[in-house]
């Protein structure tokens, strides 16, 4: 028997820009009310933790395919909906900044800053052939038993 | 160290008729066995809420623009997948019918009926330029800090 | 007041091959850790657990329809995003097997056999057409009110 304090974990698997968001609106709402929070990048969410950089990192041919058909870092994800081949994306962008809320990359930073883990699932970079140095600083590296030991000692544990 | 009780939250993020009827299946069901269920609806899923008769709010240009993009009220959505400009979610409908299953709508009265809290997202009704008078009756208005207060106590804390 | 024990449930909605994996990984992580965890595939979701072989089932228009444009089994699921007509899918596929990753149909068999409750939902299935025999083996039936007795107990619930 497990009893649950204080946590709240996220699966980010998507890389749309709006579930980026609600995730990192949770995630800072959650930590400055007190709870230890831990993100899990997974799957296609791994380009939201990415470098906006270029690194010259050695791949091989599926690892260059996915760096040409995903999204490079969180200044380029697209709208699940209503994205318009990136005018949607960057109007709800000019959108956020009238009604003053904050820009995914300054909640990022913020996330960091006030203690969110985050991590980046190891099965997930090796299948995209993404290496550490491409994600940028401050990500952890983990796999499932990190996430499922985060996560029993949560109650709250959303999968976006 | 907070202990979890009788109750369940659903985020409803989206638009999809298929997982608005999954969130109110599972809101329902809950209801009915006398757990606590609370519902926020964020982002595209204050679609779902908005009342189907055209109200003559006052908006801006981004606003405007979300009202003509997007589904206008519960009776307007579509499937995921499968839809078909609409075709699919008109036969969606009718196959349920057809089974004797309630309707998206009956499902949504039913649940405030059995005190089903309805949250809509006040960050997401200001970035969309959707007034209050705009949600049909018994929407409670509420930010990310209720959105957690609730999932505090629940243990069935689902993002759809 | 109900304490969580060391549960999962979650709720496999979507018939995407990106998000059966997820599913499958998270789950075969839980059971390995001496977890309890239950699956509920519901809607698309049902997909994933279809029998290859073709039945011959009497079916309904509607059934016959859905049996035509839904993927027929978890050997034929779409990737979410990048799945060009299915080539995605199948680069997904080689790209695990070179990456010494099992395949979803080797999760799911690994799954049963570690005692991982998979339950099919029995309101989608009447939707969709969907009769006992077209699932594989070892698979239980139920509706939302057994999905909620399996999540109460547990407090890692995810909607996939």
């Amino acid at each position: 028997m497990i009893m649950q304090g204080n946590e709240l974990t996220l699966i980010v698997f998507s890389n749309d820009l709006d579930k980026a968001l609600a995730s990192f609106v949770i995630a800072n709402g959650a930590a400055a009310t007190g709870k230890k929070v831990t993100m899990f990048f997974t799957f296609w969410g791994l380009s939201v933790i990415r470098r906006p950089e270029k690194l010259s990192v050695q791949k091989d041919f599926m690892g260059r395919m996915f760096d040409m058909m995903l999204p490079g870092n969180a200044g380029k994800l697209s709208l699940s909906k209503m994205n318009f081949g990136g005018a949607g994306a960057v109007m709800m962008r000019k959108r956020m900044e009238a009604k003053s809320i904050e820009q995914l990359e300054a909640m990022m930073a913020g996330a960091l800053k006030a203690g969110v883990h985050m991590t980046a699932c190891l099965m997930s970079m090796d299948l995209m052939g993404i290496a550490r140095e491409e994600l940028i600083d401050g990500i952890e590296i983990g796999g499932v038993a990190s996430y499922l030991e985060a996560a029993s000692s949560a109650n709250i544990n959303l999968f976006v």
